[in-house]
């Protein structure tokens, strides 16, 4: 507790660059941890970020770990980060967010669940090992970032560099950073990739007055609204053509397998607070937000978004929206796709503006074999510690770094979470359960444990 | 060019808190101009603003003035204001904006054109009187004030509380606050009004995460691009029923004034930079900017804005829309109608969401009649100076303070500018041609002179 305690003390937002010696600092203390149990650890260097206005600025090192080297055993790599989101006492938290605050049993703090006690409960798994004197069944690495919640900066490129050295020998790679659904302990089998785009529409050369110039010009942002009002049905149906054709049918397996998942759509709806959902069946639901595209509009640049009543016709306005992506779509072809259809829409518009459409996201979606060993060695893991079966479960989300992995190293991956399906990720009064934290650090012993077991010269089979 | 120099250099940006020492500066400024000159002058105290955090600040005060106080004559009532849109050099000035620079007979300055040079060749008109050792032809008034660029905040109370005192005696209020159309010399007869409306639509109880929750709820965004897009069709016609109804007829003679107006529509396209404008002949451009509504679409509050690719579903979004009132149009109604409509358009979507549609300014149309007295005196005046007829123009944007000093004191209105088509009020490198200055100057001074000839018992007529 105490060293989750030091860790949420440190205010390491990675979104602030004015927080970055903060960040700076809890790499070290990552590192001296790490170092002070005996492992060989590295600071890597990862470059530097670019600002929007043209500066740079020095990137939090990534820190690599090892214990233990027999060649005759499997290697995992646990992935981690330790960078949070931003917080503040004002945005709502009942309690100071760099404070670790223990209330009935539940451990407040930013990063907390996100992903600081679940980077200490791996780091706990190995000292357990140590404490006991047990060589450790596995040889374990640990690969944890500082940049996560702003995009992983600069680690796509140290995974490559690495994947020959500091990865050659990894077997498996383990990444604990969700939750999940409800009480019943999970693990995560798919994430959904995501296609951002920009579509900028622009007209006059600079911002107009509109007293005296609404009438004469056809406004950016009429067409803009005009392009994005043909997206989504009102029932949250996709219209771009090709879109819903390209995923894969669910089957009645999957079917069945969301049927027996432990899912409260009534307490998902209340956390949400709206007054009905997209889907109020479970099945329907959970598939829409794993299994099925969707697209969200987020928002529009160079267009009045403040307090007040300014009158302006903005000259450029862009808008953000994104795709999220499953099996089969391939961000290629939707790139292709939304791009001819907004254009296509466009041009009946007869608009004298000029529109341009780009795709400056286009994360595959991730999705593993829930027969493969590492997932029934996590089975195995979970029936121990927590004695019943895991629920197999998706991320609607997008974790990046599961499928560069995957593409870089050819090797298997499982995300076993052990954070709370209300622990707040990204919310206020972000939490971690002390249960979830203790229990959780169990399930990683064992985890450890039943990797062993795996027949080293087992075929494995992924989807890709 | 002295005074007008040592008035550029305040920065008197009304909109900017931190610039208030400034504003209160420049009206000490015109306060002890006046007073110099021998007029009666007056700070009057118009309270505080609030600011958006809750703390307030000392509004300006506003200058009165009096020269004269002869009841067998005339009483005009010159309005004017001091304050300044912001600007700043790396805006793309080319020269410092608050350091007043001569390039080629062109005084480049912010707040040269709006409206510190009108008010000083109105100040240097009387003066000219009294070089000349005459006596005025009329009495004359100033009332000056430093908010007009942020809304005239506290100008409509102060009016009203002086209504029986210092504007009892006001027979004509004279505003010089705009342009001409093109090099030939205008008066302007009318001003759009404008409706300004917030349409708020609201989800979920805080912003999500677009992967988990995205295909989960309707997205409060879908829905109100949904009904953005019911508002304006392609070609620029106002979709909500009543509106176009309400609009006065053009008339034969309406339309015959437009065609003799001097006007290229040619470079006004190039000044906007737009492909092709909504008209391309001049009398639909100048109508659709003058005396038909349109709608405009400024932007989206709670929404995602800045640069970047967030992942966000936003909660709650507001936009900010605003239709230009002309006669016969009613703010009453078109709130009315506004509401029902985007209420009965929101109904048939089915949404979860819920709407909320508040009009939070219902700013009237004014118009003069252009036979009237007054403004017969100015196509005078404007003959002897320029040797040539005016062009009778209207402004699309709005200038409540003329209706608010139609309504308080049922006084008669004109709108004089000397501002040049070309000056960038509101744009980088505004300026005011020395000719305009001068020339402007000779204008007022004459005016006055045709104002006193103005029988003193005629009966007047103004359409309300
Ligand atoms: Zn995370
Ligand atoms: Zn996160
Ligand atoms: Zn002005
Ligand atoms: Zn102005």
């Amino acid at each position: 507790m105490w060293a989750l305690r030091d860790w949420v003390a440190i205010e390491s937002d990675s979104s602030n660059i004015q927080k970055r010696p903060e960040l700076h600092r809890m790499m070290e203390m990552v590192a001296q941890k790490l170092r002070l149990m005996g492992g060989t650890v590295e600071l890597v260097d990862i470059g530097e970020q670019e600002l929007p206005d043209g500066q740079t600025i020095t990137l939090p090192k990534v820190v690599t770990a090892q214990f233990g080297s027999d060649p005759s055993k499997h290697t995992v790599c646990v992935y981690g980060h330790v960078d949070v989101q931003p917080a503040k006492l004002e945005d709502g938290w009942a309690t100071d967010p760099y404070n670790l605050t223990d209330i009935n049993g539940n451990l407040y703090g930013r990063g907390t669940s996100d992903n600081k006690a679940p980077v200490l409960a791996w780091i706990h798994a190995v000292k357990a090992y140590q404490a006991l004197s047990m060589v450790l069944p596995v040889n374990v690495k640990f690969l944890i970032e500082g940049m996560e919640e702003t995009g992983s900066n600069g680690l796509d490129a140290m995974i490559l560099a690495q994947r020959d050295t500091f990865l050659s020998d990894v077997d498996y790679i383990i990444i604990s950073d969700c939750g999940w659904l409800s009480r019943r302990p999970a693990l995560t089998y798919g994430t959904r990739g995501n296609c951002y785009f920009f579509a900028e529409v622009e007209g006059p050369k600079q911002d107009l007055h509109s007293g005296v110039y609404g009438g004469a010009v056809i406004e950016p942002m009429t067409d803009l609204i005009g392009i994005l009002d043909t997206l989504i049905s009102p029932s949250g149906r996709i219209l771009i053509p090709g879109i819903q054709e390209a995923v894969a049918p669910l089957s009645d397996e999957e079917w069945k397998m969301y049927q027996d998942i432990e899912f409260d759509v009534n307490h998902f709806k209340n956390k949400t607070g709206v007054n009905h959902l997209m889907y109020n069946n479970k099945v329907d639901l959970l598939a829409h937000r794993w299994r099925y595209p969707t697209v969200s509009i987020h928002g529009i640049m160079g267009a009045f978004s403040d307090r007040g009543t300014k009158t302006v016709i903005p000259a450029k306005v862009t808008a953000k929206f994104s795709i999220r992506q499953v099996p089969d779509m391939d961000p290629a072809t939707v790139k292709k796709q939304v791009t001819h259809y907004l254009h296509s829409v466009f041009a009946k518009r007869k608009s004298p503006n000029k529109l341009k459409v780009t795709m400056v996201i286009g994360a595959k979606p991730w999705l593993a074999d829930t027969q493969h060993p590492l997932y029934e060695a996590g089975k195995v893991a979970i029936k121990r510690v927590f004695n019943m079966e895991p629920d197999l479960i998706r991320e609607g989300g997008t974790i990046p770094i599961a499928r560069t992995f995957q593409d870089v190293t050819g090797k298997s991956i499982i995300m076993m979470p052990i954070g709370g399906f209300d622990d707040g990720m990204h919310s206020q009064n972000e939490k971690m359960s002390r249960y979830n934290y203790i229990e959780g650090t169990k399930l990683f012993i064992a985890y450890l444990n039943e990797v062993a077991q795996i027949t080293k010269t087992k075929k494995l089979k992924l989807y890709i």
